[in-house]
């Protein structure tokens, strides 16, 4: 496994991301993006011993967080730009798709050829022009770099960009206000872990309004480079050849401005099999009444396999995304739920 | 088809609901109930031509709104009673179970042996008695009649009870209130419709809360008793005998305390097939991200085949449970979304 050390350039980047820009953030995002609710069931929480609220990030527009980020970082160029460009599994891609439309933008958008069909589907329909690649054996960041000169237009990273991770920080306001409004104060929370933005933007925004609390990612099996970058204070890589139904947060690496954030505020990481992820999907299908992604299902996964800090009451699951095939879903429904 | 005309004691049941009841009803089973969310898909809305809000109550605990009339019926009894019975297919059910074990009560529910497998599980669950018949020998009236009588328990009636129609109408003081809050103004509600006890306390509600607003019942093919009874003035029955996969709104007859509160402010009612209701759930699964059962899907039939009011541009579906088995959802999954 490589190593890139994180630089005093991306230090400083992760430092700038502060609650005060996630609060700008959310304010410039306001009119496009819906507050998504926590959701519960009473009797799954009867089943697990604690309570545990989902935050249905899966009924955001275009069926995942993605939208915050790509909002405002598509909110926050000056207005000689006109073209955007991105590389993504789906969920950015619709993300920046819709939010360069928001803004009367075009969008490029660079999508592998084995994304979900609803995915390539999403993202043209949001006015998205999408360009297919092979993962396996061609470069998204060469192919998205090289766009971005030839076209003059702006490269939305998925995750290392300052305002990607503010925008999507805003999960973590909510998260915190609207416990707050139930008078809960959540012991802890877990969140997928690609890249690492989303879980770097919430936490910023969750530790600083709920002090205390314990904060963990949940990341796909092979795909644990967060937990093994955690575990040795760098960034470590992930074999990107190895299978993973968890399309949304399989990634080669941490990224260079996450990882610093995250190594200072999350307690560790939670692996979860395709197996866990389709149980938990289904679960979410019997009890929560959502519809969650493989991906998107990794922290309630990791929740209903019981790794949440030991004595914890009240547990906050952020369900990531909802855009998942019909094929998929009928698999996790054959799998079944765990409760 | 008999004719049961409506009574004076039903009229001056219906008169005694008004707002400032269902607001009582709000503040008393606030505990109990969560507030559920007005959803939405931009790319639906443009499919559509016209902005759809979904209000989902397949979120609420239990799954269904019965939670709401339950827990109104439960919480407004005296505290000699102990014991309550109800008859239902299975969200009542599930909403009294667990209404009356928020309060301490024994609860016993008479359920038809047909009823989704889930329903019955969950009434269980909820820690409700079950008791099964068949509902195409037997009269639920008569079983649960008796075993009020027998067991000295209080009947909590799905939908011709005071008590439970304002509980229901809270859907409707929630519709307006975050319509509102969106800055909207629907022009048009559509709601399911059984017993029409839903329907009818969402339309006492809403209609003094949005001055105009046209609303409209959805039914079942074979079980459009409400849209024959809008028609004649008077009540009209259905064929208990038709299949229909819409069990949670499969009613003889609408009631005699919602039929005339329905007469006066619905507009009229649109009546759906089992492959409509199986097309909403998909589509719902597509671009809502929410699991809707079929009777639950009804109103949100209605508007995708085109059934909402001429120039209608904010609609309201209310998608009132989300209590669907597994291999229900999958053959909605085959039948595929309709857009």
């Amino acid at each position: 496994m490589s190593v890139t050390p994180a630089t005093a350039a991306s230090d400083s980047a992760a430092a700038d991301i502060s609650r005060a820009t996630i609060e700008a953030a959310a304010t410039r995002i306001a009119p496009f993006i819906i507050e998504t609710p926590l959701v519960e069931s009473p009797r799954l929480n009867d089943k697990l011993g604690i309570r545990l609220l989902v935050k249905a990030e899966c009924l955001q527009h275009t069926g995942s967080f993605k939208l915050r980020g790509a909002s405002n970082a598509v909110w926050s160029l000056d207005d000689t730009v006109k073209h955007v460009v991105a590389f993504s599994s789906g969920n950015h891609a619709q993300g920046v798709a819709r939010a360069a439309a928001s803004r009367g933008l075009q969008a490029t958008i660079v999508m592998p050829k084995d994304s979900p069909a609803g995915k390539i589907e999403g993202t043209k329909a949001y006015g998205g022009t999408v360009i297919l690649y092979d993962r396996y054996t061609e470069s998204r960041e060469e192919i998205g770099a090289d766009l971005a000169t030839r076209k003059q237009a702006h490269l939305i990273k998925p995750f290392d960009d300052v305002q990607v991770i503010a925008g999507q920080g805003t999960v973590g306001l909510e998260i915190a206000t609207q416990a707050a409004a139930k008078n809960l104060t959540p012991d802890a929370i877990i969140c997928c872990c690609g890249g690492g933005g989303l879980i770097a933007g919430m936490s910023i925004a969750a530790s600083d309004m709920i002090p205390g609390v314990d904060i963990w990612a949940a990341e796909p099996e092979f795909y644990d480079d967060t937990r093994r970058s955690l575990s040795s204070g760098k960034i470590e890589t992930a074999d990107i050849t190895m299978p993973s139904i968890c399309d949304s947060i399989v990634t080669a690496q941490p990224g260079e401005i996450t990882f610093p954030i995250n190594k200072k505020l999350l307690s560790g990481s939670a692996v979860i099999t395709d197996r866990d992820a389709l149980q938990a999907v289904a679960t979410a299908f019997k009890h929560l009444k959502i519809i969650i992604e493989p991906g998107g299902a990794a922290a309630l996964a990791a929740v209903l396999t019981g790794q949440y800090p030991a004595g914890a009451k009240t547990v906050v699951a952020v369900a990531s995304g909802g855009n998942i095939d019909a094929p998929m879903f009928q698999r996790a429904l054959d799998e079944g739920p765990l409760f």
